[in-house]
């Protein structure tokens, strides 16, 4: 169970208890209307399910900046100016929040926990004093942490990126981060480790060798990779694809990359994939086809919950609010089993403009019940509906005779000109699209 | 030396000698300004290096017709309205058009050269009548082919896709036209053979397994594969990326995808990329991008020389015009050593606004010169500017001490880690990309 | 009472009586799950709210064909091979079609309804032929015209456009053509006449003259509006922005620039705006947006329903099936004050790869059920949450005192600077969009 | 003549003298190839065809930081920690950089300019004695102002827009910066005045009400107008449209929606535009498209001239060097006349990796290079090929006869009808893209 936690004070007094489920005829704001964590669905209960976890940087760290303004949202965990107590101070917050919205995970990147120090030793040690403090509270909450990250891509020695800097001692540095974060992600009992490519891409080719800059960053992950395995961790790796932004270009574009990358440098049995909803859309992608194509690899490993705008070409990173989104990602979860050790963590802000201390919670309820309706209907579509029956028919002439001679690999050129001989015209057959696209919208009310 | 081939019937009367090369003086619009085929830029002739090829398809079987209206060209070789007899027609037209316009080469799919049948033994006939009288044209003028392919999309039965339709039926079909089209190919001495995958794609997750899909491709292209090789043919198999359209998404998405799957399925030694320009600024890429994740590769095999609109979504498929792209094609292309058994082929298409019959020629003409003058410009960046000393300098780190034992694998993260901690903090390196930018634009009129 | 019409044949025999309403718990394909054509909402029937249309184009014309390939549908009324003889069959069909859908509207370009003939004489008096029996078929089902057009681009004549043709002979063409077209719409009682500027755009500035060109898109605008005046048309006179597609650059590009165009020309009062879901998307805009702009100005007249897909940047035509999509639109609507003569056409086609003839029928059946429950979702929205409270009480500042004054131009700058100065820095106020979306997703279900 | 201005200390000690001109043959980084202000194209100077302007706020006050990560560049005006006292040698590096460069123009923000005070009051304090110190740079170096304008976006009282905020407040406070940043405006001899909507757009319509907003900003622009006239400012209001970014939709979107609400509102007299290239491509239009479209308005005002990235969907504000975009400009502007007040303001900033002070040089002589390029061509083409013969030609049928009735609206529907009656079908007038686009890559070496 998750008790509420309050450390040096209490940051959001007005939330006296943990978020309930109050259902769908609630009027309160902060109440869950579909995310009821123990209702059984296919056999596991909603949070079995979804392992929510809330992100330390956009929600405690981002305050509503963008490249027109600075920040707008003025948080009382801020209020000190010694960077350490501020970063105490933010964990008791942070905490308080997870526990008191109910979210089993948590995740962060090490200059989220701790303010960088004066050489890679002296940041070590701010993040494991701050690493040992999310410890006792996450023993005290029952939360966990669903995944750590270092961030490579804020510092200015990282401009031109870090495991893909042309410059080696650049790339050292990077090492150095990846270790601590490594060391304080197994600390706390870490079930994955993230690598999202902030700035590993490049703004031009005049000045770049892309065929170094990847092979380094190739190499860079085995040294993470065995590293990691040889301290004990037996979580996973996971590559965050992203097309552009910062970069031009960004290496690991989407989830087709990744696996061809992680595949040519041996590298799929340690590492998956972290889907990002507005990563896919950026790189012209459904959310839905960058998991189903992780999923078709074996290499579904967890996902960033949120959401892009359909006009705008970066990343917003709003709080997921899609039914149809959500349900098309739980049926491509549902269908593959499920979460293992991943899960859906909210990469997702606050709009700058939304400043009041309780729409934290507000968007992240949000957030939480979309994905639960999103697996009741998912759970509707592909147990109460004709769609599975007719995916399998549409594909059964590969099931036996010729098709499945096909697919094992016995049929030459040759003799499928001649089964095509023997075949005459062939009749149409209807892809029922919009049937099926009407299946949905029935389902939206009626799961 | 190329020949002016005439056929049944002069076709372009107004044309009456081969595009001559008169220099940047020249008013003429049925001249090059920059491509004079014998001079000599780094070792060889621009004919050698550029290697251009006319396509077959919007050339001789486009009319302008879009989803808005039909067609607004009326071409002679249409005239008569036995198939048969316009195709042969439409063959003599071409090859006037390939010897007065002095292109090397020549592209096709099964079915610009020859009607379909009533069943592919039919079709196949048809085809090889239509490539014996090819070949006695090709001997004529000199002109050869660069690749051929099978149209695996136009007809209705492949409105699922051919490789990866669900029904094994009408994959089936698809292996024939293959195989006739291999046939063609090979009588021909085709130096390769593409796969562009046309509807070889989805439009809704909802009906679709992508996973059965994919490997049937790979599995396809085995067999097609397994097939050309036991028939003599020892060109390069082609794989030409899209990201989008006709299908919402293209299994083929972009170049990084492709070397995936040709690796994943043990095809990367017959298979490379057939890179169009227009299908990587679809896939949200540069051209030069994709040219360069292709060499990176050692899988760059040849080039659909052609442009987009950059305000646009769809595929636009104009003529190259821009000397930027150009130049930034031929410094990847140059670097690498050139084309082996590709070339420039214009996929490109008159805009439906340009009736004049004239027009043909004046649009090769203008793309043949883009690349020309992006050939002098690319050779003048490389070889007389500070460019590769600039960029050699820029990795220089990595080619001597911890940065290339790094390379070799000899660096833990726990050595980076010592290595940062001993440096202390970085001094920044401007990455000079305005500097870079500025020396373009200077070429393009010092080179 | 709409009666289900049969003409020389059954052209839907399955389909053997109007499709009835079945609500959410039904089964069938062929019902609706949502549209109770005479359930009353907010004051109305859904059927007097949303007065659907169905296009001739695309469902009777249209059969599946796109850039890369011929038409996949095939259907009964276009067995017959004179031009005359196959219209009045498509003629036949339509009606029992819109009977059976049970749609109250239906609209067409002059092309749809009788083919072109050899002179504008000739071709309006097809026209009127098959208007005349198109006038008996709307007696007999009480089906009503929503809107006649002219198509101004299909034609090569058109090919550098219609009223925006750079040749003045281009553009007397175009008017013959709209003056029959206003005679059959006049004819058949039409409650609107729409302008879609097909080829009203350009493809390159180089050979363009903007200026001319958009002046003369009004002279013949203000043309059509003087003869269909005289003539005695009392409905609305539409114009349809669209950004793109087929030229690259389209003059009526989006709602502002046509309100813009409107006014400056003094059309404002005969015409109105119909907007296009897809066309709103392809301008970067939401298909609220559009709406919103349109009513503002006061010249929201129809709507054309069907959508766009996210990532592909072409016109998809797909059918309306995104909830929150028609959510928005009707919320905007229904504080518009509701439809006057304009109604919700689908401007929508099948996938190219739906092939069964019920399709058809699936496909509308979801367009209608869709924008059913966006109607129910946007009731409730506004009047059982407190959405509409909460905008009014955001903007009262300006209701009273200073801001009303404000409003009636009565503050000079100097007074806008001693009220700044007198107050101090003011309290942030959270936008709460959070909140508000969650509100939606809540009332998907609730509603 | 411009003299070199030396302030406080020297802050680019390494340029020792104004940028020279030495041609196209020249191998410094810090001297202009193309850029040589007293050459005399088209009867003026290029200096006085260009009229460049520097922007305060890239190149002195923005510092490379983006949403991932703060500033890289480290600028020795920024080194004391008192903000007036950095504010003037701020100022000091502007002037000594201006002349250096050779610009005879800049621009500024009221923030750029001076800090925030602690009231509209001190705050224009602040500004007006940095505008005194501004005023005896300007006489001692003979730049000038082209615009000034007030940053009403980047505090957080602006986070849901100024004018068009839905707290009178905020529009009060925005009121009073406007005020005091005419001021300044005027007391700097300044040649114009900028409105660039910041955050006047909206992020959701559910909690938005446009038409009260867009009301609001036409009376926030009268009451501007009137205090500045009032005050004896005789320049031009400028409105610079952007599509989105930082709104999800920005009012002013493009060019054609800010020329229909000038004249909606009566503003049209006293405001242009001022049309940026990154805007206009973010909007999917060209640049040149929108220059045009203000030419044809009369209300082409000036200039941004940057560009963004043709993959990239933000504004990435970089300096501009393609040749072909400023040469399209340049066509326009040349028929149109050439700027009156306006002028080629460079809104573009380094990238982020480009760290050298020297850098800030480089960017700016490619950007003047560019355009003085631009120039050069664009007059060319004008003068010395047959493209304006051609677009007289392509129109000529309007200019007399029937189509000069046309256009002084004395033929109606009916006339129209009977001269395509009387024509038969039309012949087929080539648009002649192709030849025109092959004519821009002559000039580019030829020019």
């Amino acid at each position: 169970m998750t008790d509420i936690f309050i450390g040096n004070q209490t940051y959001f007094p007005e939330i006296t208890r943990k978020i309930p489920f109050e259902g769908i005829e609630s009027d309160s704001p902060l109440a869950f209307k579909f995310y009821d964590e123990d209702k059984v669905i296919a056999g596991k209960t909603m949070k079995e399910h979804l392992r929510f976890s809330a992100c330390y940087w956009h929600t405690f760290c981002g305050k509503g900046s963008d490249p027109f303004g600075p920040g707008t949202q003025n948080y009382p965990w801020d209020a000190v100016n010694d960077p350490m107590t501020a970063a105490k101070h933010k964990l008791d917050a942070a905490f308080e929040f997870f526990s008191k919205l109910g979210v089993p995970y948590y995740c962060f990147h090490d200059r989220d926990l701790a303010p960088e120090g004066t050489s890679p030793i002296d940041s070590e040690n701010r993040l494991m004093e701050l690493a040992d403090m999310a410890r006792e509270r996450q023993n005290a909450t029952g939360v966990r942490l669903l995944w750590g990250t270092a961030n490579l891509f804020s510092h200015p020695r990282y401009m031109n990126g870090a495991a893909t800097n042309p410059d080696f001692n650049v790339l050292a540095h990077a090492g150095s981060q990846v270790k601590s974060a490594l060391d304080a992600t197994i600390a706390l009992d870490g079930e994955n480790y993230v690598f999202w490519g902030g700035r590993e891409g490049y703004t031009s080719l005049l000045n770049t060798r892309t065929d170094i800059e990847i092979e380094n960053m190739a190499r860079f992950l085995q040294a993470a990779r065995d590293y990691g395995r040889a301290c004990g961790f037996t979580g996973t790796f996971l590559i965050e694809p992203k097309p552009m932004e910062p970069m031009k270009h960004q290496y690991d574009f989407d989830a087709q990359t990744v696996i061809g990358f992680l595949r040519h440098h041996g590298l799929e049995n340690d590492f998956k994939l972290n889907i990002e909803a507005n990563h896919a859309t950026l790189a012209s992608h459904t959310f839905s086809h960058e998991l189903q194509m992780s999923v078709d690899a074996g290499l579904l490993g967890s996902i960033d919950a949120n959401r892009g705008d359909p006009q705008n070409g970066w990343d917003t990173d709003q709080f997921p609010t899609d039914i149809y989104d959500t349900t098309q990602a739980m049926m491509v979860l549902l269908s593959a089993g499920g979460f293992q050790s991943g899960g859906l963590n909210f990469d997702a802000k606050l709009r700058r403009e939304s400043t009041d201390l309780e729409d934290m919670f507000v968007a992240h309820i949000g957030g939480m019940d979309a994905f639960a309706r999103g697996l009741e209907v998912a759970d509707y579509l592909l147990n109460k509906t004709d769609l599975k029956v007719r995916k399998t028919l549409r594909y059964s002439s590969f099931s036996h005779g010729k098709g499945a001679d096909f697919q094992m690999g016995k049929l030459s050129l040759r003799q499928l000109f001649s089964h095509a001989e023997s075949m005459g015209e062939l009749k149409q057959t209807s892809g029922k699209q919009e049937y099926l696209e009407n299946l949905i919208n029935q389902a939206l009310v009626r799961a």
